[in-house]
């Protein structure tokens, strides 16, 4: 009966879009949920029984039900099976222009607009939603040998908060690794472990910025920086992009900046490198300023082709960038671990506020990553990584071939885990993006990562999480999407 | 020679001060580093060979070790012993107001403010630090398997970010816990997972106050709230404690508030408990003026007299209350995660910031979390807890004792891990409090939690950091101290 309807309606889902199938099981279950019949506290069949009735594959049902649970809508209860959950969580609403309006009168200004920022609503993984990795061939075992290892070891200090910055050991690895590979010239005292990228900016925007300070940042530029921004009380200047990176003109000196956002070894989203003439004019506009760069290298760690890139970090001569680094893509997101290298006149106030405001923690976790680095395991894995990722990239860009051309140009391929396809201004992107969706694929609209500009048209595409089968199984559907797409428009623009 | 060294060190500072052995060798060591006498990268005999060397006890020389560890001063190679660190951390300048004004012009007006705080220089565990549980009793072992269970079943979306405000069960078992425990009527999906206190009331701050909007925070009052309120923006308004709790007047209705921040169980740092009718009142301003009650439960599990007090969550009728809790106190402090219950009408937007803004992780972590709690090692733990901080509270109660009277009273006993000794307002606690840990003990002056008040005078003593064994052997020691300072300010203020 449940195993019927859950067919009929994952035959349905195929037809109309061209969806994997664990997705199609996904929907099939959630919907069978959310229109009752299966009711909240209802025991589900096992993912055996589940694989044999609907003839399909055990991973494909393990990781629709997987999904489930971590959505909250299955929970497992020790050694008796799999239940819907009792408080099934409310269907997720597409666009959240609805339930944001009906709370504006409640929230703050800025809770406003942090609640009301465009992409954050589209989380779900699938093969090319960008600024996402692939840690599914995370070595979990090796990870879980290295933190039982200290767990055992583990002394009442080490369960405590981290007061100096992070465990020492692990501060010392990152310096090492980024005296070496990012030429980036520090002291070990100036490394901070923060939680991420996110917590490192907050931090940034805290102590070295107050409400209404100017910063400016890259357009179009990463979303999440923004949201900092504005949580942080700062008005955000859009400096342009071009083929050389942030390209900030006399116009731009007019709103002297406190704070200069920028990812120059790879532009975010549009994957420009920034020159050395434009890193020069950067680090002599901050001087003039007594400005601050916070350079954001969140994917140096992938390039393809060309020697690697040396920071902005270490061309300074006057101590005026903040380093920003994560550990999500080479190890996993939820780990929640990253590093800030701050000048050195900065780090004791740094540390301080760090420790004052956000309570830092996990040192078992932070003793296993200093050894995961130290053994060389960081090394192999980000080997491992670099080979898998390039064999990705090489097989979407092959992928993408047949709707390139004048109309649709690719940028930023050389590094990283995403690229940008450039399409002409007349191309409404949003729209597009939601066609590519009815398929069940995830891509984002180049515009809404832009503050200002409108010429900005195109698609960010991620291949980071995508399995080289999935690219090669869905980059031509993409590439198809996107080339009918460019036709339609084409004949419109000629007939009118 | 090293260990002759260390002995003249050692034997100098315990002449010097009353301190704990440990610390002094940990001091003696330190100096022999900071000296050069321990040269950088230097190997350090093991630690048998100091047990036998300086004639101390294994436990004795292990803390110390492990506490130049965590700092940063030792490193351990694998299989190969302790070194002397290659990058020395400079000491800790004991005031912070050389650094902080050398850096004024680089940082912002909010970063001097948050870099310029008071208390949190001293972040040394020691028997009678207020605000630290002790995490040693903590069950690793069991922590341990939990995990790994979790590790072993982990499937890749919980090495991801958490998108739904936390995992799903561990949710769950949060609402089960204070439905039944603290009368908070509530339904999961209120409940989001943060990374502790001082997030909770960040994610509060940005999204329901704006940039100047007014915080009505008790005077006195818990300083890392008020490093977050600094940091988000506000204008904190002071409102008087006394015996029942908060007490606003129609003086603090001229600056009506937009949160209201307070800690009605066990108020901080006095421990006054919030009387009904006081909380009627508190509800009913909010109403008024459409704030919001930021209500932080930090220490309500731990209450060892009468029936555990309801909370402000669940008087409130009208949903303007957010509840903050964390697991610091029971686990330990760097697990980092902890609770907000926010009305129904806020989740969504909540949810969707959090996870913008902080990209919420540690997935694995929560379901051992969640585990812990539903398999009741949770209510165990904090039973042993219960009873072992109630027999550390005795102790210390007795060996104040001798110290109280007129001048000096105990007031907060009841319920937490730490007392408030009142004292006249003569007294300069803070003088006080240096002379106390001339002795190598850290007590909290009173007054530096004030925010406009200047009668406040007092001594916060935490005992939940204390093994038993510490409070009997420095609780007489501490009531000396204090014993000698209040005759000889009566002796003085006689002959005056």
């Amino acid at each position: 009966m449940l195993s019927e309807l859950l067919l009929t309606e994952m035959t349905r889902l195929a037809k109309k879009d061209n969806m994997p199938l664990h997705r199609q099981l996904y929907e099939a279950l959630r919907r069978a949920m959310l229109d009752g019949n299966l009711g909240a506290g209802e025991r589900l069949p096992s993912s055996r029984e589940l694989t044999t009735d609907l003839k399909l594959s055990r991973n494909t049902v393990v990781s629709a039900l997987n999904q489930l649970g971590v959505e909250g809508y299955l929970v497992s209860r020790v050694g008796s099976g799999t239940y819907v959950n009792d408080n099934l969580p409310k269907p997720q609403a597409r666009k959240r222009s609805s339930h944001v309006a009906a709370h504006t009168a409640d929230l703050s200004r800025r809770g406003t607009a942090l609640s009301s920022t465009f992409c954050s609503s589209q989380l779900e993984m699938q093969p090319f939603t960008p600024g996402i990795a692939d840690f599914s061939a995370f070595p979990v075992a090796l990870w879980q040998r290295l933190q039982n290892k200290h767990w055992r070891m583990t002394y009442p200090e080490m369960l405590d908060y981290s007061h100096s910055g992070g465990y020492a050991p692990l501060r010392r690895a990152v310096a090492d690794y980024l005296r070496v590979f990012r030429s980036v010239p520090l002291d070990v005292d100036q490394v901070i472990i923060t939680s991420g990228t996110q917590q490192s900016l907050e931090l940034c925007s805290q102590l070295l910025a107050d409400h209404g300070d100017t910063v400016w940042m890259e357009d179009p530029a990463y979303w999440g920086a923004a949201n900092v921004f504005i949580a942080t009380g700062l008005q955000r200047h859009p400096v342009a992009v071009d083929q050389e990176g942030m390209a900030p003109g006399p116009q731009d000196e007019t709103v002297p900046p406190r704070l200069i956002y920028t990812t120059p070894s790879h532009q975010y989203p549009t994957g420009a490198v920034m020159s050395l003439v434009r890193r020069q004019q950067i680090l002599s506009i901050a001087r003039t300023h007594k400005a601050w760069i916070l350079e954001d290298d969140y994917d140096s760690e992938f390039r393809f082709s060309g020697p690697p890139l040396s920071s902005l970090a270490g061309l300074d001569k006057e101590e005026r960038v903040l380093y920003l680094g994560s550990f999500s893509k080479v190890l996993y997101p939820g780990l929640k671990l990253g590093y800030l290298v701050v000048p050195k006149r900065l780090a004791a106030a740094f540390k301080q506020a760090h420790y004052d405001l956000n309570r830092p923690g996990q040192m078992p976790m932070q003793a296993a990553l200093a050894e995961f680095i130290e053994l060389g395991y960081f090394a192999s894995a980000l080997r491992k990584a670099r080979a898998s990722y390039a064999q990705r990239r090489q097989s979407l860009l092959e992928a993408l071939q047949p709707c390139l051309g004048d109309q649709a140009q690719i940028t930023g391929a050389e590094q990283g885990l995403h690229l940008c396809m450039r399409l002409p201004s007349h191309v409404d992107d949003r729209a597009l993006t939601q066609r590519i969706a009815d398929h069940g694929l995830t891509v984002r609209p180049l515009s809404a990562y832009c503050l200002r500009r409108t010429d900005a048209r195109g698609l960010v595409i991620g291949y980071g999480y995508a399995a080289l089968a999935d690219i090669e199984r869905y980059g031509p559907v993409l590439a198809q999407v996107i080339g009918n797409e460019l036709k339609r428009l084409g004949k419109a623009h000629s007939a009118a």
